[in-house]
Order: C-alpha cells, then sequence, then structure tokens
C-alpha cells in the first residue's frame, strides 16, 4: 500500500477527487514521517521535506517549483510539476488584457462617463505579433489562441522548438544583424526578437538564468506601442527600468501578474506607474480538478514503473 | 465598360484598392445618372437612390441594409451587403469584453488603485455558455471562437443550422417542456433558449421580426450572472426592461455597441445605468482592405453573369 500525503489548502478537495477514482494500493495519510508520495503547495512541501522518511514522488500543484529545487534542499526524490492545465487558463488572462488594450475598454469607459458618444477606432489583434519569451505547453496554449485571432507569433526560447503555432524562433546564442549589410551591425537575438513585437508576454519559470532577461536594453530594443505582460516569475523584470519605461513612454504598457516581492509593497512604485497593471498572481490558479486528474495520470504510470510526465530537472529548475 | 460609383468617407481608399486589382471592363465614375454599380454606405446610397437612371447592383459596406430595404425605396437592382468579414473583428470585441467581465478588469484597476493586493479568484470562460440570439456568419464565427476557449455555444435562429460550433439550436416556433413531467410547463423555446446562459449576445439585423426580441421576459429567463451584449442592431432590445433588469441586479451586465438612437442622448438612462458599458457602434468597423476584396470577388461573378455571394432579401431585410 502506498500512502500519500496532500499538503494544500484545498487537500480535502484534493481527496474526495482523488478517492473517487478508486485507484489502487493508495491510502491518504495525515502523517509526513510515513508518506511515499506528496501532492501539494510546494511551500508546505519544502517545510515537510526535513521530516520525510522516505519521499519516492512529489506532485506540485503549481507549475513554479522553485521553492524545491534550491541547492540546499534533498533531492532524493521524483519531482513533477503542474503543465498542461495552465494554457487555456492563462489564454484567457493574456488575451483578454491584450483585446482590453486594443479595444480600449479603459478609455471608453472614461468616455461613457464624461457621456461622450466617442467613436474612436478599435485596434485590432488581428495582423499584429505577439511574441513569447519562453515557449513551453503555456507558451505552445497561448500561440495557438494567438493563431486563432490571425496573429503572428515569434518565440523566444532556450532551445525547445515545440510549436507549430510560432512562426519564428530565436535563441540565446544567436547574433543577428540588423538588416543593414553595409552597417554590419550585430545585435543579439533577444534585441532582435523585441523589435518586431506588438506584445511581449513573458512565460518563464524562475532561474538563475531569466533573473532580469526584460533589462533596461530590451525595453529601449521594443517598440514605442509595445505592451509588455509578465505571467511567469517576477524575477524576470528589471523593475526600475521598466518603470523608467513606462514613465518615458518608451513602451505603451504593462500588465504585470506577478512582481518580485508579492505581496508588492505599498510604497513600490508600480501601483502608480504610468500605464502599468496589476492583477496580483491571479493569471491562472490551479483548480484541484485539473491537477487531481494529473496526480492519477500520474500516479498510474508510477505503479507501471514508467516515466512520468513534467518531470522537473532539479538542475535547470523547471 | 462598367461605370462604379463609390459612396463612402473612404472612397479614395476604396478607388486605389479597386484601381490596384485591374478589374476588366471597369470605370470609376462620380456622376450618379451613368452608374451601373454602386459600392458605399447604405445611407448615402439611399440619398442617391432617386437621381439612378440604370442601377444594376449595388454593394453595401455594411452588413446593416435596413435603410436600403424600406418597402418606399426602389429595388429594381441586386443588392449585396457585406459578410464574411466581421466575424473575427467581432470575435475580438465580444471575447475581450467576456474575457474583461470573467477576469474582474475594473475591479482588478480599482484594488490597485486603493493599493490593495487582493487575490480574488478570475472567473473563467471555459465551461461556461455562450448564447446567440442570431447565428449567421458573424454568429458562426463567434461560435468557433467560443469552443477554442473551451465553451458551450447555444444558437437561437429562425431557420438556419449552419454552424457546427454549435451545441443546441432553439427555433421560435418550438415550446419546450421545462424539465418536470410533472409540472406540464410549457415555456417558449426563447426562454428555455435564455435560462441556460452565462452569456447572451444578440447578433441580429434590423427587421420588424427584432424589434424588442430582448423583452422584459426574455431578461427575466435570464440567470442572475448573466450579462448580454448587444453587437447587432438598437432596435433587437427594450430598453427600459433593460435599465429595470440592470437597476434591480435580475442580471450582471450589459454591454451594449448598439442602441436605439445613436449617438445616445444626454438623457438617456444608459449613460450612467449600473453595470452597462457603452461602445458607441465601433464593435466592427468596415475595413476598406476587407470590403474591396469582397468586391472585387463579386465584380468577377458578375461580369461572368454568375449569383453574387451575399445577396439581400428585400422582404425578409438581410
Amino acid at each position: 500500500m502506498l500512502k500519500l500525503l496532500i499538503l494544500s489548502s484545498e487537500a480535502d478537495q484534493y481527496a474526495r477527487l482523488i478517492e473517487l477514482a478508486n485507484l489502487p494500493d493508495l491510502e491518504i495519510v495525515n502523517d509526513p514521517t510515513e508518506c511515499d508520495i506528496l501532492l501539494g503547495e510546494p511551500r508546505k512541501i519544502r517545510d515537510a521535506l526535513p521530516q520525510l522518511n522516505h519521499p519516492k514522488w512529489i506532485q506540485s500543484i503549481y507549475a513554479g517549483v522553485e521553492s524545491l529545487v534550491e541547492t540546499s534542499q534533498r533531492r532524493d526524490y521524483i519531482l513533477t510539476n503542474a503543465r498542461g492545465v495552465f494554457g487555456g487558463l492563462m489564454s484567457e488572462y493574456v488575451f483578454g488584457y491584450m483585446l482590453a488594450h486594443e479595444k480600449g475598454i479603459f478609455e471608453r469607459f472614461k468616455a461613457q462617463q464624461a457621456k461622450k458618444w466617442e467613436r474612436f477606432e478599435s485596434g485590432l489583434l488581428r495582423g499584429k505579433t505577439l511574441g513569447l519569451l519562453g515557449v513551453g505547453s503555456i507558451g505552445a496554449h497561448l500561440a495557438g489562441t494567438a493563431k486563432h485571432f490571425g496573429m503572428t507569433v515569434w518565440g523566444y526560447t532556450r532551445e525547445s522548438e515545440t510549436s507549430k503555432c510560432v512562426d519564428r524562433y530565436f535563441h540565446p546564442a544567436e547574433m543577428e544583424s540588423d538588416g543593414l549589410p553595409w552597417a554590419q551591425e550585430h545585435v543579439p537575438a533577444i534585441q532582435k526578437f523585441a523589435k518586431g513585437l506588438d506584445f511581449l508576454v513573458v512565460v518563464l519559470p524562475r532561474t538563475k538564468d531569466t533573473d532580469r532577461i526584460v533589462d533596461a536594453s530590451l525595453l529601449e530594443a521594443l517598440p514605442q506601442h509595445a505592451v509588455i505582460m509578465n505571467v511567469g516569475r517576477g524575477n524576470a523584470v528589471d523593475e526600475s527600468a521598466l518603470v523608467d519605461a513606462l514613465e518615458q513612454e518608451k513602451i505603451a504598457g504593462a500588465i504585470l501578474d506577478v512582481t518580485t516581492q508579492e505581496p508588492l509593497p505599498e510604497k513600490h512604485p508600480f501601483w502608480t506607474t504610468k500605464n502599468l497593471l496589476l492583477t496580483f498572481h491571479t493569471s491562472a490558479l490551479s483548480y484541484p480538478e485539473d491537477i487531481a486528474n494529473l496526480f492519477i495520470e500520474n500516479y498510474i504510470l508510477y505503479i507501471e514503473g514508467r516515466p512520468l510526465k513534467y518531470q522537473v530537472d532539479f538542475e535547470r529548475g523547471y
């Protein structure tokens, strides 16, 4: 009999869903010292790690597992994270805000408040270019929605080229000529990527390689009408460079679901930065129904001795 | 040589696009008395109708042609309207506002203004039901986008069942039992349709049959959390019934692109009705590139003597 410990504020709901599945040889327990398998929130699991006697497999209910891959933590188990379930949720969020920007939803509301019948033209997603900084399973889903709306999709990614909906890939190692042969100017691929975008959506995990990848030079490379969104982790953005870019109108807007400090401190400039919207880390919540299905699927693989889905590489960090 | 008159505030742009196509036997003229073909805005064309000596074919650049199908007008020509080009534009608008509602875009902005890190849960389109009142080419496109977001789609339509993305159709003639066999209560199909919806999107042309189709009884049938959008014509909505339903919170919101009087008079209650957003008839503008392509396609059919696309039935009104 395998023993499962659930560490989540929604543990009851997870237990109910898993019990409904009648999985063979599985018992839900409350004692960390006797469990073989854990399902839960990474921080709660991190706090329990030292007490575990024989953890074999841990399933995170979040995509981001940075608190479990720190080098100081034990790594004597298989870690799997939640993937493949957030794409649709993220598409709703990302396209909701991109469309709100194009349709001028706030501007039209102001016109209504002023009782002005103002027929200024809406912008369109159709024909515009979406850049994905990070093309994992979420990025691939966003790319599919972008195609539905007639957009061009560019992806900047370390290696994977898994989505057919991405029209053009850029990679960190490349240097690209700027299209002016006589100038022989070579720019980093990430700047070449940024220059062609109308929207930049950051969907990166927190790793040392993603720290402040959105810096002053990248913000400088974006067109002035561009809008940036961060739905990954706050570490990816140089926050003071972003404030400068927005206040100086070097870009048109930012929508941030994540920040380096959460909750955002009261004195942080982001609360009042021009054209910046905060959404308080709500872009894609983990729904127990989704994650329980993922756990059930992985549990079947586990007892059959087959490789689990979405295994985390501790070194890489995702 | 066929003579084309263009009546639009963007006539120059249309002329340029059509000239680029090098259509055979076609000359663009300025004199209404000598033209065979017209391309333009329905109201401008209506004003010119009495001066025309031998109109053969008129292509409207809008979908709505009510000013050309009034019984007092001449009908001695083929009228075609613009269809098949607004679906994508309407999807951007409709899903922009539906997502803004689900994601609480205005509420989150208020929380930011109050400097409150408020993590209230977003709603999801996934799993919700979109009802289309009218399933023409725009409705069919909206249905496809709804499917992309994992929604169920119901359609209420006079006869056509053209979209495979509509999960269930309702028709005016039907009476449906209310699912309670012992009660034997029969309700009109439109109320049965309304009862199952999270969003009701009205995409109807202006005809005598669509006058105030959204009345107090339909609004009463909608669930309290439902949101209604009108992207068709203002005549479809009983405006005072809608004000009552919103003020009494019988439904959760309304987004109106069209109203019976446009521009909306300054004293109209809609400006300040609770949970009502106005967008000033901007949901889908006619882009000359789209409409010129449609004209060019129809012109080729015309000179080949074949049936034109999107012919309007004067009696039906669309």
